[in-house]
């Protein structure tokens, strides 16, 4: 069984919304009249499991048949909020999974530990800035400037997709060199997410490509590829590296409160099944507006152990600072990722003093 | 250049939101301190065109050189709003393309009326009911039902994957001989959409085994599997069908009045650009909630002029009868694909009398 919950704000009738919910998303017709086939048809019918008042609204659960799916994200989506979506106010607000639902992290928080040699502290990333107007050569050429650190990961910004300026695969060949001068001096590995772009088959041959010629990670701006695409790429025999999860895109599925589905699923649980090794996410403290509850949600359900899937790194992002990070450790323990943007490469005092930064205030 | 228009709800502060976009959407810094860099960045940076009130809210222009995407719709949408969507109340609602910008479709409205010979009227299509519970073997004996018609296209339900109690390959060669009876009685082809589904890397290599197996034509959930999903199909040598769009999951971004995009561009602009041959969306006087203003906004978005670029079937859905029918034509004249389902293989008078009560809703 799959049980999605919807919340639906005040005004709905929930109970009927349900039955709507329960009977248009698997066998499409409400009122269907096909004799004879009524043993079929409640094989693959879905059932309202429980509909109960939540403040000013209601809430819902839904029973739907696992074998409705093809156990994916793709056909799990398409289920529970697919014509539904547009049938009025109402937010996909959890799911709950059978047993082998989805495809598993390759690496997840303790295979990524292990690959990079880290137990104890958060893993530290930094992005790339400015996202766009640098050559490949600017590229490796940042990047040296935090060689001697104890810097984790390296990603592109999410913007900067294979463009003439600094196409992808040069981005990575000027990199290289220096990643592996990282490697060689602590002995221990230095992963750059390259962010991985194109239309659904050249991406792919893309990930493939850059995986042969070195490419140790990559990033996928999931909400704009498709769930049905990190899938693939988590399950790709001939890519697995770690992959990073970027929420872009996100907020258009996710922010408006009485519509489309909660980030704790968006950024949460359907990146777990999905095949994610990192998910970045917004934090309360940083830039963008995301409250306690909803970081609280998101990263648990990456984390949890009441999923039995492997749990993933949540990567808070976005106007992440060092004066941030004693806050994040004491709410969430140290299975992060900090994620710093502005405040490793334009920070005023240098990349290498403010990665020597982060890891005082990881210690502090 | 792409010009991109967003409308903010009354309390926000659209200039400065747009400055955000503007710089935040391009260079990701808006305090970038990378001297001697000033050129490069200056040939990245977005521009805010016109911030103006628009009812309780304003609305702005934002432009993005073109050079910053890679001319498709996953590199578009992540620059236009992926980040910023996590950023607070805001609406994509309009997008300006250069030209040559995204996947042309391989057939649009000439190329379909040309593929199945019919001019002057709009093409009716019929979707299996009831959605899940039915054999490949039941799917034919439905399409045996309307043999004898001229009706043009047939379409799995959306939320019929690949499942076990009718594979997709199963059904699609359970109904080919069907298929191939209609196209030697009346001298025209008729048109099977199969729902193609599946992890990125297995969908793709789906559908090219189901075109190879006389598949001629695909339904595509885009939003569920990505626009970059659509551009492929729809430029695969391999492929080459008439592909159909479906909204399933479009509500989940659109539906919100603030947040998210507006569906003149998830099911309008974007599906056109992207490669659709027909976009199914909700129509006004069907099951589902749907605006006038909408339902003309999504239509003119698939079809207009303005746009140069072949204009695309909108495939009105959800809830169609016969007596919707003279409505929508007296609006929109004859370039729609009539989309039926429960009104076809769930009416009271059979499937063969209700084609004929379409046909007729068209001539009156």
């Amino acid at each position: 069984m799959v049980i999605a919950t919807y919340r639906f704000p005040s005004g709905v009738d929930a109970g009927r919304q349900a039955e709507i919910i329960a009977i248009g998303q698997t066998l499409g017709s409400a009122d269907a009249r096909f004799a004879g086939r009524e043993q079929a048809l409640a094989a693959c019918r879905g059932q309202v499991l429980e509909v109960r008042a939540d403040g000013d609204g209601a809430r819902a659960q839904v029973a739907f048949p696992a074998a409705n799916t093809e156990y994916d994200i793709g056909t799990l989506l398409t289920m529970v909020f697919g014509k539904y979506s547009l049938a009025g106010p109402a937010r996909l607000v959890d799911l709950r999974l059978p047993p082998d639902f989805g495809t598993r992290p390759r690496f997840g928080i303790a295979g990524l530990r292990a690959r990079l040699g880290v137990a104890g502290r958060p893993l530290l990333m930094a992005i790339f800035k400015p996202a766009l107007g640098l050559t490949a050569a600017d590229h490796a050429t940042l990047l040296r400037a935090v060689a001697d650190t104890e810097l984790d990961l390296v990603k592109d910004d999410e913007i900067l997709g294979n463009l003439a300026q600094a196409p992808t695969r040069e981005r990575l060949r000027a990199c290289r060199p220096v990643i592996e001068a990282i490697r060689d001096r602590r002995g221990r590995d230095f992963l750059y997410a390259v962010n991985v772009t194109g239309r659904a088959d050249t991406l792919l041959a893309t990930a493939r490509a850059l995986v042969a010629e070195g490419a140790n990670a990559l990033l996928l701006n999931v909400l704009v590829y498709g769930y049905p695409m990190l899938e693939a790429l988590a399950r790709d025999p001939a890519i697995g590296v770690p992959i990073i999860a970027h929420p872009a895109l996100a907020g258009a599925l996710a922010l408006a409160p009485d519509h489309g589905i909660d980030y704790a699923l968006v950024l949460g649980r359907l990146m777990r099944h999905a095949g994610a090794d990192v998910v970045l996410h917004p934090a309360r403290f940083g830039s963008l507006p995301f409250s306690a509850a909803d970081e609280s949600r998101v990263i648990t359900a990456l984390t949890d152990s009441d999923d039995h899937w492997p749990a993933v790194f949540p990567g808070p992002s976005a106007g992440i600072k060092p004066a941030i990070v004693p806050a994040l450790l004491a709410d969430y323990g140290r299975d992060l990722v900090i994620n710093a943007g502005s405040a490793i490469f334009d920070a005023a005092t240098g990349p290498k003093a403010a990665v020597e930064s982060f890891f005082a205030a990881m210690d502090a």
